[in-house]
């Protein structure tokens, strides 16, 4: 069921994918260089790893700082009608580095910025979405996103310790009302109290169907009431800055669940989810492979199904 | 070539395995329950594993206070003329206890006793040994049981940080006297200095052809200068004793690798270690399910081979 993504296109009239998440201005620091001032935020990187399969819908908002190349950038990889553009604001803003062993980010500063103006009222053209991914934003405005959709097929949203620490109930809310939760390991125990893994994920589940468990380096975990699926990260000898891993995994992962419900024409299935977090896993390889989405976007499904042939190699079981 | 292991059974004539560690008596407390002075040591985790596949011939030292049934016990899985018994010692204790979520075992009392005395000889039955696996002792006792096997087809070595605080030298001499390496991802960023997994485990390969990277919860990896293996643990709702996991792991392995290189007739080769990670990995899931090895202790090669099914449906990569 898997290979065929590499040569089938994006086809017309397929299932409406909506990405909403940040656009942002990142600074980077990583043991092997520096960026200031480049593209990033989750919609981006998330749009950057859809885009392979599918053409988002991106919803979003950037200040007037934003610069036109930019915009014609995030054009490339989805429809910007859902970037609202406030003139006399600034676009949010990380500064952050990584120390040698990339496990973890350390922030220098945060400028929310446009995102506390930030409002999300979808255009017309948006409401019809079969397919949402909520990126790790205020739980409060994912699910202002969501009552928009009253319509959508599958709803998957993201989310980071800030809110479990912070909105622990909006969270709790907007979870129950998703179909699939995208979390790392450490946010899974922070958020149930318990230790065990899948019995953390398994805790969540009741309208919620899903768990995809993010760990980074050690690979990814989907889980259900009935089913698990385990997979291992893209071993790689180089890293160049981890920014965005989380989000282009999801992307990636989106755009494959709407890809092959679209040319399947049937619902999103286990062994759907399956291939999509393996895909997820390959699309993440490379966006760790150079800084913001530098790589990423120059990687094509040709790349992409040429690691996954290695992968499977990696992690063939005889 | 995997599922032949549930019908086999030991050949007459097989190579031969020789497992040298340590036997102790433990004192355990988990979040599960408490053990006072049950049986361990890496010899004996290993043992109890291997035997599955393989019958070892067991190398290590306890003290007149072994009580004769744990000698029946290790006899059931092992040859125990190589177990030397200090009449006039105590044999070596571990007194340790997990927290929550079990991932470091924390240490209340660790008495030598005997092992300070231990000085390997190997019975002349063990010297024609064609296969080693030398749990986790002192570098020099490593060294000392390898230069008694001159002719030996392939050792395994594991070690710890405390060896690779304290005899740096001694080991990386015993390292690059093995053909394989069992180590956890801290303990290999430790003794290289070097964060990058992959890149790691490749710095110290030359006559080391091969290393084995536990990651617990997060599986395993097996590497070469050329080639890559990786393995997700098997996820598990319950998890009673972490203890001896990488012995059993690493005993089952080796198990493995006898077994397949005495019914194939052929030399240890890639295919085979990498189903020996996955039948270590099997293994070590049960391992864990029981305080010490009681509940591997029960498991059958049915028992393994089911839950092998259950571990492909969940790796499996459409």
């Amino acid at each position: 069921m898997f290979h065929f993504f590499c040569f089938l296109d994006i086809l017309p009239g397929m299932s409406k994918l909506l990405l909403a998440g940040t656009v942002a201005y990142d600074s980077l620091k990583t043991p092997r260089g520096e960026r200031p001032h480049i593209l990033g935020g989750s919609a981006l990187h998330a749009a950057v790893a859809a885009s392979l399969l599918a053409r988002p819908n991106l919803l979003s908002v950037v200040g007037g700082d934003f610069e036109r190349r930019h915009l014609d950038f995030l054009q490339k990889y989805g429809d910007t009608k859902g970037i609202k553009i406030i003139q006399d604001g600034q676009t949010f803003a990380w500064n952050g580095f990584y120390e040698q062993d990339m496990r973890e980010a350390h922030t220098v500063q945060t400028d929310l910025n446009v995102l506390l103006q930030f409002d999300p009222e979808l255009p017309p053209e948006y409401l019809d979405s079969d397919f949402v991914f909520l990126g790790n934003i205020d739980p409060v405005l994912q699910a202002k996103i969501l009552a928009q959709l009253p319509g959508r097929k599958f709803a998957a949203i993201d989310t980071m310790n800030y809110w479990i620490a912070g909105q622990k109930e909006n969270l709790g809310r907007v979870i129950a009302s998703a179909d699939l939760l995208f979390i790392n390991d450490a946010e899974l125990r922070q958020l149930t109290g318990e230790d065990n893994l899948l019995r953390a994920a398994r805790s969540l589940l009741g309208n919620l169907k899903y768990v995809v468990l993010k760990k980074g380096e050690h690979g990814a975990l989907l889980i259900s009431a009935a089913q698990v699926s385990a997979v291992p990260a893209m071993p790689l000898a180089e890293i160049v800055d981890p920014t965005g891993a989380g989000d282009s995994f999801a992307g990636g992962f989106m755009g494959y669940v709407v890809h092959s419900a679209t040319s399947s024409g049937v619902d999103v299935d286990w062994d759907t989810l399956r291939a999509a977090l393996v895909y997820g896993t390959m699309v993440a390889s490379f966006n760790v492979q150079g800084f913001g989405c530098e790589r990423l976007a120059e990687t094509s499904k040709t790349d992409l199904d040429e690691r996954l042939k290695v992968f499977r190699e990696i992690t063939r079981i005889n």
